[in-house]
């Protein structure tokens, strides 16, 4: 069972026109997920929920946001997963259960989503989409605990694996982050009252400050007229997504108590150390390898350069390449500046490598311009062991790292020279006190 | 908990091709409903959905039905119910459960629904759309039974009301007519195979030939290298919706063993007899009222008038009306000819009255177009209760002859006379033998 | 050059709320055109002009209406062509020229439109279309006479053929039929001021009345604080289009002062007495033939039977046939009622036969639906000629009266026999005054 | 008489695949105009035309151009003029005239337009558009010589202001730039053929190499198995846009004979040079003023941060902002990084500044989000004279440099020191041989 809602975003709020500003957290987050895009309010008698297909701004307009009254709003954009565009995995799930109404949305990937659902579905319960967030609404509703906050307490104890979920109830909004914490989520204040959001670009956005983070284990109940109560369900055991700070979030938000673009930069500055090279210029492969780019920079002395320029009117469609127009797909979209690196020695930096196919794209394109070298600069370690927390990497045998070593995968993208970044390198980068999973590196599941 | 499932098509194949001929099936009976379009189909190993809001036409195109692999089908045409346009009400109803899937359509309505849905609450299940159709699910998700047929008769010795129920597991088909027979639904040869529909007009489309109607308390069972299975599993008490033939099928359908064309015409003709006025022509209101109006000409030997024009390209916009046009939305749907009908004395055949307002403005528009004397003649008796098996009617207080007596509402509309059918005569016409449902007109629920 | 104007609808609208009613005029004539619709209006300072792609509720809403400010607007639908949807076709069509600004509806084809168009190409103008109106606009505005009046009177002078024309400039409105009178066009009154349009059927929605006809070889002009200025630019010889009484009108409107509907219950009638058939059931071929049904069952005594149901939710997409079902198309429009025709001698009416090929597909469908007898009989005389002043007729060869004689295309259909009316008692039925079009029937081109 | 031409694309292929060619040309310079797009091919007996409104690829895909036939393709994309969508406005603009048939593109401002179409008019052509463009057509169409070539070069010889033309014509296509080349146009090799376009970065996607520029007042024209002609129509008088190299052109193309990202570099230094400031990094406004801040930053050693994020899925909807978000459309476009400007000094770096309201907002956004100082530095000089040339400026008195000076700016939009490039250092820095136009600058229009 494949999780949908791996590299998603939530947004829960609690405070005056809360769905408007759910809507604008929801925005700013859209870089998480594309897909789809929802949000359910409760105005206190009653759940509201408008969900569809498609970006917040199209999902989304000033009557529709109108529609969902109430002071309370949660809600989610759904990462895109090839080929599966079912509007019923779109997300908030809303539910009529034995102790009223109940929505949902959920940021994560639980490992043991099977099991659960077999023991679920044995006991009579039904599915009817393939997302794991199913689950936790049926063990909810069969749980015979008199409230809904044990109830989820319960349900939090069968469930494993990442998750920052928030529940709407009629009357009171729930949030629980897993006890790892593989998925960030922060608590902001808005208004008079509270947000909580998988990244902290959406509190600037909507107007809110930066409290704390929700803690990994930690569930928070907001209730009116009532200061927010921390229950702590489970002994945290952090085990941060380090992909958050390499790939995932906006360079502009704090995530796990560090600004993104700093640790960024910082991997620049140590791969820079680490995997020195003599090159006329530290080109970045845009947007996301920017900031790792300029930490390069810095630490080398080799002129930061633009080299590269990304077409941001890209959309769906893709024409039919003729035949002598090799690679048209990231052509479309990654342009090197002829002029600028014509004959010139290049550090490529890139965030990651996974299958290898974009990688050997680009060294290509770059050749075609007339790179005298290029030496590739990974930001990151190499990535061997597929993720079961969240990301969305293939299976093992096309992660290239887990089939080459790195002189293989070099031959075959056609660089110069390529290194990646060290697993300590990275800990140390993120400033990593033991508090970050790096499975995909190094295999170490738990 | 309003069904939405009231007057909507329902139609199941097992045969070749089985997606593209349910699409024909369901095309042809587009007038149950047409405000989402749905089918499921089955490879023998997994069911395969695609469902939407819009028109049959709108949801499906030849790549779409390719993907819907399989020798079975379901499918489903949802009604439109003012405001709530929800994806999530759409059908079939897919879920995965502990015997691994299934899918289901239903045209009905459970009368019990909100008793069995409370009782499934209570024990765990949720909710997740405002169907009464998920009922069924949970029935047969939770039942101990061994296998889905046994299963599907627990259920189905629980709910109560109206229901023509298919079901799509991955290797079997299953229909299932309620004890009632409040819907319609026939069973018809179709190339090597079976198909059952709502309405024969799909056979008609889809290539298939009638073979006798799914008897109410019948569940036949569709599987692989055998005949049909029928089970009886509750005593028929026959309780026929007697609105499919005064108005909602399609009149070259056969329903209920009887051609809705020719009851339509007894029932004009029957009218006539018993509501005889004297006059210069007899004028339908389109499209519905031609049949009943056709008979009553026949009968009184008053000439048939095409007297008003319906236009077809109405859409869902509608402009503001300006100040001095009136009635604008019945006037962009009906226009009298004024040549036709100036100075003339009218006998209008309206199937039947619901509210009245649109009698009001019909009645005005023939005023308007000159018309001397206006005889509303109606092919059904007044309509004085609410249905609870599946027609969309208003609350008892907005049905107008729950308020007003004939000729209270022949004034409120403006006609010369008003005549209803009697409950007997329209019992004569459609050759009722105790075996239809006349709750709506004379309160007996049973 | 083809006339994309042909079976179009055009609308002049000179009064308050000019393109709001414009907007009505152009919805109740939405049968003369599905492709494109459009409205310009003068506020006395500018034109404003929206057209698009599409039925008239799918171009305007009530904001775009709201654009179309002023007391004088003209309308246009254009009549789909295979294969042809450029935007650049729609009308009205707009100029800026000496004078000032200008905007042209045309109904019509113009027969010198070549010859027109090459001495004005020859001459330095260009044209972006290929709408023989663009014609108009070059006569006019290369003309040196110092007034517009004067200038669409020297084009009229040019131009050969069939046309309504309806001007906009910024102040006044200029209307034109030409002097055979081929497209209908008729002046009512609206508010305080005036409407013209293509049909009546347009006055009753927009709720104006009828005055008279645009008499052929007769300009109106509407300025402001002045009566209708009324100008003969040329001798009337009428040759109207007889087909309009046939096919194209709608039944509720009044074409060259007769009304529809009564004239086609007459070419019924008169069918009847010319072309007796022993029969059970006198059946029209939906929607057009039912006032020919209907005067044929008056005058035969043979009852009129609604055999045939016309689904009108086709829309644009079509699915691939499957190998088993033959004449998916017109089986998708039209549902024979089997258990009203099996076993039955049917006389079926229709308005026309032009290619022939739904002819033979119609009596198909009945055959397999059991018909015993079938009787074509058509309401018009054979379709030998085409057309050149209008109407969209296939090429002479395809043309299948033009190949073959009546039992010729009897054996070709499949009917047991096969009348057309004659010529003469078509005459006699639109009440000719020698003042129609025949071409098409006896090959008189004048 | 507004040019709709002024930032738009032109491209011409004269090779196999033709349209194909000119769709990715037209891709890579969709950052010149989004508001339509469209491409005219040649077969050598028609000319095939498909434009509307949209993004390149909202408007093609492979089946649309696999309609564009044959060896000669020309294309444009229409820059976004806000509330005027018409697309009569988009081009290829399409004429059928004495010699057959004509496509045109149009980039640039024809300075006597108004004079020329009044002219013309008032010999008697029309204009059906607002386009410039429709000009050059007129005159074309009325010339009395005797081939393309000559009336083109009779046109050019009429027609003043900034203009990339591209005629295509059955069998031949013409290219032409002003005597001053406002506008960047350039010619390629691309496959036995060549390509002309507005931007070089369109040759790098549809696989072609630069070959040099086309010259201001050459024209060429390209012919089947001949070499292309060129041909000096006009004296060269060298007054190329400026704000190409600041603004408009993508980094990566070479505009007038330079890099526009070198160009942009130096610009930076030099402002580093001319406006040095004590800060703790460099920021620049995103995306267009990145390379240079590159350049300040390298020059003034003060470090380079990525400090504000564009959001590149802005789309066209936005929502009512609420009354406690203030500058809500720029806040959702850019996104300060808090951790990192928090307490800093920041050099700011733009492009350019115009009305000044976006500036102030900027700073607003910095100032909240913790700046300790905002040094605005401009990498152009005060624009204080309104553009006839091309450029979408506003009114004379919207330019806040018109109304104000350098230090009343600072205090309108509140940064702590502003500081605007020298006229002679942006000459200095663009490489300026006298022939450059400075008009925006220094109101030196010739």
């Amino acid at each position: 069972m494949r999780s949908l809602n791996e590299k998603c975003a939530v947004v829960g709020v609690f405070d005056e026109n809360a769905a408007k500003k759910a809507y604008l957290a929801l925005f700013a987050m859209q870089h998480r997920g594309q897909e789809a895009s929802g949000i359910s309010s409760s105005d206190g008698k009653n759940i509201h929920t408008i969900k569809d297909r498609g970006l917040v701004n199209d999902v989304f307009n000033d009557e529709k946001i109108a529609k969902l009254t109430g002071k309370m709003a949660i809600g989610h954009n759904r990462y895109s997963t090839a080929g599966d565009d079912s509007i019923l995995d779109a997300q908030p799930v809303f539910a009529r259960y034995d102790l009223g109404e109940m929505a949902i949305v959920h940021n994560g990937n639980l490992t043991n989503a099977q099991e659960v659902r077999k023991e679920l579905i044995k006991n009579g319960s039904i599915f009817q989409s393939s997302m794991d967030t199913e689950n936790l609404i049926h063990l909810i509703a069969k749980s015979n605990a008199g409230n809904l906050k044990d109830r989820i307490l319960e349900a939090l104890a069968i469930v494993k694996g990442a998750y920052s979920f928030i529940f709407l109830s009629r009357t009171k909004m729930f949030v629980a982050r897993d006890p790892h914490g593989f998925r960030p989520l922060s608590l902001g204040k808005i208004g008079d009252g509270y947000i909580v959001a998988s990244e902290t670009c959406a509190f600037d956005l909507a107007g809110a400050k930066f409290i704390r983070d929700v803690e990994p284990g930690e569930m928070l109940i907001f209730e009116k007229n009532k200061e927010p109560e921390s229950v702590r369900f489970a002994e945290p055991i952090p085990k941060q997504c380090i992909f958050e700070h390499i790939y995932f979030a906006r360079p502009d938000s704090v995530v796990f108590g560090e600004s993104v673009y700093n640790v960024r930069k910082e991997l620049g500055r140590i791969l820079a150390r680490e995997m020195p090279v003599e090159a006329d210029m530290v080109v970045p492969v845009p947007d996301s390898s920017v900031s790792h780019a300029l930490g390069y920079s810095e630490e080398s002395k080799i002129p930061f350069e633009f080299g590269i320029i990304r077409n941001h009117y890209v959309g769906r469609t893709f024409i039919e390449p003729m035949q002598e127009i090799r690679d048209l797909k990231v052509k479309m979209k990654l342009s090197p500046i002829k002029s600028l690196i014509q004959g010139k020695k290049l550090v490529i930096i890139d965030d990651s490598i996974v299958r290898g196919t974009t990688s050997k794209k680009i060294v290509s394109l770059l050749r075609d311009a007339g790179a005298k070298e290029i030496h590739m600069r990974i930001a990151s370690p190499a990535v061997k062991y597929p993720c079961f927390y969240g990301i969305d990497t293939p299976e093992k045998n096309e992660l290239i790292s887990n089939r080459m070593d790195a002189e293989e995968i070099r031959k075959y993208i056609g660089a110069d020279s390529l290194s990646f970044l060290s697993v300590d390198a990275l800990c140390k980068g993120a400033k990593d006190k033991n508090n970050h999973c790096l499975a995909c590196f190094n295999g170490s599941y738990f």
